[in-house]
């Protein structure tokens, strides 16, 4: 009977940490990388993302909270698994993040459907316009006028201003989805505007990522520079996904007859990176490619499957991203005995007070339309796995700052944190007159 | 009616050549290794591989032999799109080429019976047993006693001989398994000794693997050394699988009532690649930890929503493997006009006589079970992917020459091309009279 064992029940998973954090730390202590050690830094990775992700998602919180926290935990800041910029391993750990984060885009194109999208139409278009406008505005002018002293940024600061605005216009599609989901309200009405509008942002949101890409890059802000990059960002999804539609259906579906073994997802991988790949050269953004790439296959009758086999593979490699995201943000700046980190805190505050202000302004966009307005704009609010994107290509370019970086990462991690729990208990309380008159 | 267009149908097929191929031969022409080059790299290679691979099943071949020729094609000694060793780029294809050799052994561990290959029994036994020590002889014999002045090894004599004569033992249990699953043939008593004695091989390949491994880091090659090496691999297997059987299926059971999305792939995958590290941490070899984990994953409720899954990521990596180890055969050695050519031509030509002459002694074993020896021996002589990993660890230690390198390769490619020709024919042959008798 000891075999069922209904007590201690804990000791497996603590068995399972031991096994994966201690050679982790042990490598920490040492110096040199080899491939062994990155793959124990890989397993750490993906196992405390993985558990942690599963512990938020027991809390009712997104399980991409708990892999940025596992990203925090392992980071260089306070256990030091995750190898820093510089030290050995670094470049690896980040070509698969970068891996993920592509894989990651080319799911949500996989998902994004452009009819239905459209069928939305002009409510969601409009919350999305008001979604992005006034977060960018809001954070744009509080960043370009009211420059707080403890924040010193790489660029100028009509640069940063637009880099920090742009962070804030981001709308994670996944997050929102996941939560009306498991809330089992994805047929009602703001459900439906909330996603279409969610998927507008997305979309919007990889073209202002293209502008700040290029800003990032050294770009001067111009008028034109900025309509040149939203040219090439608009003509490059719009041109790829028109010829991707005409020329990709007729590839599949021969290759759909072949007989070499997983010969569907290979090629939709390769073809995500290729596209990617291609992207990037003609002065777009990687991840805009693996998003058309995504949207393409989704025209083909092959979609299920490619997603069906993708979906294990982005599985594997998005949460590497999202822990070395969370593992880039230095804790040791919100320690309140180190000197500026109440400035930094206030900031972090002022940025999340105005990116969720913003994004409930959103729910009285489209006055012609009937829906609950509140609802509509809490769900607007979680930024997710977008924003981090923008503030990382800020950081990397350094023209934002380490403590720019994580007053921003915390914007984002309030945001995400804070508006499943505004979902819910909306949707709680709607529910309850709902459920006494059914 | 031009819809359907049943002629020029090569059309598309050939746009996507020139979509995945171009791009990377401009990345050829350049030289500096940016992320969107290695992208293009990968892409050129899970393409180029998959592609050549379906060419090579259409021509009744295994998948395998396409995907290492083209890694012929693309790699430095012809269209140079993969970089050679020190170039840019070429250590995080190495990396990415080893992750995927780990999960390729990671999935053949879960696809490893151990209750019916120890039912097939003694003549399984005695077949692997002499499968492995017939070739082993005679690969050792020839380089130690008859030394070819063509071919300059790093080691001295004794060292190598030992290195080539293991190359000569592996067997691959997946080049088999496939062909006779192709040809219908799972259910014949020869399938499933030769199947038996193939899972035996790769398990004794995995041990000597070790144990050449161990030389190949310059241990002294000992009685006492090879017995350690030998010990150690072996107490890690069973020590492993034992705690292994024990301790893993309570996690799995935990996991599997979790939340988190993929987190039963994730998990395992981590638990793969922290159990390759810890086998390399303690003197064995990762694919023997990946293998161990498989055989461990395969016992719990869950085995087969991980092998569904881990399946695709694999299907992803392997291919990067493969095309690689073709990529690193230096194919300008094999050229009449170049001085040595005939002499390295001869030196391939006497090891694929001997690997194949080896292993069709071991149909001859067991003379005890009645089963037809000659279609035993033929099923045990494709080398596959188990002999490429052990030339590829020589080359590596730099004790096996690039000349060397390239005779063990074209041994190992002449083994598995002339395989499965050779079950079709003799199953075709036997497959006639038994038609009549029906």
């Amino acid at each position: 009977m000891s075999l069922t064992r209904p007590r201690g029940a804990l000791r497996p998973r603590t068995l399972l940490l031991l096994l994966f954090l201690c050679p982790s730390l042990l490598y920490a202590a040492g110096g040199e990388s080899s491939l062994p050690d990155l793959l124990l830094v890989v397993a750490a990775m993906l196992a405390g993302g993985k558990l942690l992700g599963e512990g938020a998602e027991r809390l009712g919180l997104p399980a991409v909270l708990g892999e940025l926290m596992a990203g925090l935990l392992l980071g260089p800041s306070l256990l030091g698994v995750v190898p820093a910029a510089g030290q050995p391993g670094a470049e690896m750990i980040t070509v698969l993040a970068e891996l993920g984060v592509i894989l990651l885009l080319f799911e949500v194109g996989l998902e994004t459907n452009l009819t239905e999208m459209f069928k939305v139409g002009p409510a969601a278009a409009a919350v999305a316009a008001v979604g992005v406008t006034v977060p960018f505005v809001l954070g744009w002018g509080y960043w370009a006028h009211f420059p707080h002293p403890i924040m010193q940024d790489g660029g100028d600061l009509g640069t940063v201003a637009i880099f920090v605005g742009a962070t804030l216009t981001a709308t994670s599609v996944g997050i929102t989805a996941r939560v009306l989901g498991d809330l089992g309200k994805m047929e009602t009405a703001e459900a439906r505007i909330i996603l279409g509008a969610a998927v507008l942002d997305d979309i919007i949101g990889l073209v202002i990522l293209s502008v700040v890409s290029g800003i990032a890059a050294g770009g001067a802000i111009s008028a034109a520079g900025i309509a040149t990059t939203f040219a090439v960002a608009v003509g490059f999804l719009v041109a790829v996904v028109m010829v991707g539609n005409f020329v990709v259906p007729r590839i599949t579906d021969r290759m759909s007859r072949m007989r070499a073994r997983g010969i569907v997802v290979v090629f939709a991988i390769a073809f995500a990176l290729a596209m990617a790949a291609f992207a990037a050269k003609v002065g777009s953004a990687l991840i805009i490619g693996a998003f058309a790439a995504g949207l393409i296959l989704r025209n083909t009758k092959q979609a299920h499957t490619v997603e069906h086999q993708v979906q294990p593979v982005a599985a594997v490699l998005a949460p590497i991203f999202f822990v070395s995201v969370g593992a880039a943000c230095d804790v040791r700046l919100l320690d309140p005995r180190v000197p500026g980190a109440g400035g930094l805190l206030t900031v972090a505050a002022v940025l999340s007070l105005l990116a969720i202000l913003g994004k409930i302004c959103a729910g009285w966009a489209a006055p012609w339309t009937r829906f609950d307005r509140l609802t509509v704009g809490v769900g607007m609010v979680p930024r997710g796995e977008v924003g981090l994107i923008f503030a990382d290509v800020g950081r990397r370019a350094q023209l934002l700052s380490e403590e720019t970086f994580s007053a921003v990462l915390l914007m984002v991690m309030v945001t995400t944190f804070l508006a499943p729990l505004g979902l819910k208990l909306i949707f709680g309380r709607a529910a309850r007159p709902a459920a006494n008159a059914g």
